[in-house]
């Protein structure tokens, strides 16, 4: 992965410090556009297309009734996703987001063929790809998640569903948000979070959905459980993919891979998809420098999954619903910081005078 | 003033309440969707049209040394702000927010007549008004700013700004950002707030534009100067405004009344404009349940002032640009929220199945 450029980024601080406005006084807005032009190599860089790409897959875990939904939900809220009734859909299209959902291994019930593939009225859904290894993944508190081969072919996935969305955007998008949806999913990444940052599992676990006292102490005890029987070495990504891990955090890496080597900036969600965060930099930790956090999420592990990126969330709203949405609103954030860089005037350009 | 509606409130939090999601995950986007209900009375509000007015004006006590810049920098900026350059022409005009820049007393260089008015062209455009009591306020180290009728009737020309601008949007806008200019008005903000919150001036008072040290500790010093000179009934906002206010403090304030007496909801955006929501709740405490807090600025007392109007910053971004640069980007984060509110699926129309 090419090495983002210091040269543009020094640059692009320079033009911040000539705008018309005390020295620093937009605060993160300017470190957002310095390390965007870092990425695009372009001191006043773009954030048009901005993209949202939202994977969704089931979790064998689910069996241990760690989550307040029913699996089933996995399924029903990707038909939500494509019919527009979702959080993430209304930010996406009211913000102007291309949005694209990908079945990184959801189990769809049977279909009459004894298949569980997507609906077929959901196939023909321009906002759907399917990109899959699997139909979920296997109770990693019983067996390993998915096999190596499989980690390594879902994070390919990943890669694809971002070539796909650029292929269909003419080009890549200049900033990518990852969501996810997945009932069961805040256990197995909470299980990364607490493997790659090596801290016990109560520190990283939280409430996902919104279960009570007695579900999280179990839900605790499951990722441990799953952590002593698994073993997973921690300085192999695919070995605690396979252990923990699912399709659509091994596809979200993979995409936040292939956005960062075609020059593409990433922004991060909740836990989820910075658990996937963590698992794209052990593959390449160059990726680390595209990567903007958005909100800071109430799941426990999320603080910690950031430090270990090096980032910092830029807001708090207490929001916890994943699917992208805090990265949606990150996203016009930056696009804010974007616009200032290039719309903004000099000190000179307007005749105003410098400090005294 | 109208109580705002508890019914409307309660009836949004129930439609927040059936959407699907978990149940709160939306964090404090729930929370501004249910208060701009009650605002609107309107259990599904609207955020459109946002408008900004940034008032400017300058203020006598800069003879005291209390700022980074020269005084000129006021009417410098507000041509910038009309140009489109400064932050908050570009922020408004990228994100469609109607902008509107009020004169409500900058000390203009004398022109060719020996009048200190704003120049032709500038009076010419239509993003520009004048509505000014006088032309700079006194010093108030030495004198009241402004004599007590002065006070009164800048208040009423921010009133009449919020007319003229509905007028020509044909109607009130649904949601108002507090912007302002006006070189030394930290000074006259934190003294307002070190008053109205009865604390001590040094934990009112901050470095503005950016003073060092030795700046600061002289420009805490002319705050208790002035506050021990007028000893300023803080029980009597009018008597506070003439003491140590600023003619676009007291136009924010009755701009500020103005909107939330036709049910438009009112952004605050850092100390000054938060100052000046001092003064209104003062006049109507009403006023309070139709304001939202913004940015959390680094200025001191900027805090201290929201936590008096009982309001909660939404996002701290290390800003202390004012202009409205900070309300600018929480009007995108309350159109989130009106978004989500009109266009999210319930979990009955989508199909998805609810907690277990």
């Amino acid at each position: 992965m090419k090495k983002t450029s210091g040269e543009a980024a020094a640059q692009a601080r320079r033009i911040v410090d000539g705008k018309t406005k005390p020295l620093g006084s937009l605060g993160k807005l300017e470190d957002i556009v310095v390390r965007l032009a870092g990425i695009q190599d372009r001191p006043k860089p773009v954030a048009e297309p901005a993209a949202m790409l939202v994977f969704a897959a089931d979790h064998g875990v689910c069996e241990e009734g760690v989550s307040a939904f029913p699996q089933a939900v996995t399924a029903q809220m990707v038909q939500n996703f494509v019919g527009g009734g979702a959080a993430i859909s209304v930010l996406c299209r009211n913000h102007g987001i291309e949005f694209r959902v990908v079945d990184a291994g959801v189990a769809w019930p049977l279909n009459t063929m004894g298949k569980n593939e997507a609906p077929s009225e959901l196939a023909a859904s321009p906002l759907f790809m399917s990109e899959t290894s699997g139909r979920g993944t296997a109770n990693f508190r019983r067996t390993r998640a998915m096999t190596r081969e499989q980690a390594a072919e879902a994070t390919e996935h990943g890669r694809k569903a971002f070539k796909r969305l650029s292929a269909e955007l003419g080009g890549a998008p200049a900033i990518l948000g990852l969501g996810e949806m997945g009932i069961g999913n805040t256990t197995s990444a909470a299980a990364i979070v607490a493997a790659a940052c090596g801290r016990p599992a109560a520190e990283c676990t939280g409430r996902g959905t919104g279960i009570g006292d007695e579900a999280l102490a179990h839900k605790i005890r499951v990722i441990e459980d799953a952590l002593n029987l698994h073993k997973p070495d921690t300085n192999d990504v695919l070995d605690l993919l396979s252990a923990v891990g699912g399709y659509e955090i091994a596809a979200m890496a993979g995409a936040a891979l292939e956005a960062a080597e075609q020059g593409c900036a990433v922004v991060l969600d909740g836990l989820i998809s910075t658990a996937a965060g963590l698992i794209a930099a052990g593959i390449d930790p160059g990726v680390k420098d595209y990567m903007f956090a958005s909100h800071k999420s109430v799941e426990r592990g999320h603080t910690l999954a950031l430090e270990k990126l090096g980032l910092e969330a830029l807001f708090d709203l207490g929001m916890r619903l994943g699917e992208g949405s805090g990265a949606a609103l990150a996203i016009n954030l930056i696009r804010s910081a974007a616009f200032l860089q290039r719309d903004m005037a000099s000190f000179d350009q307007a005749g105003v005078s410098e400090k005294l």
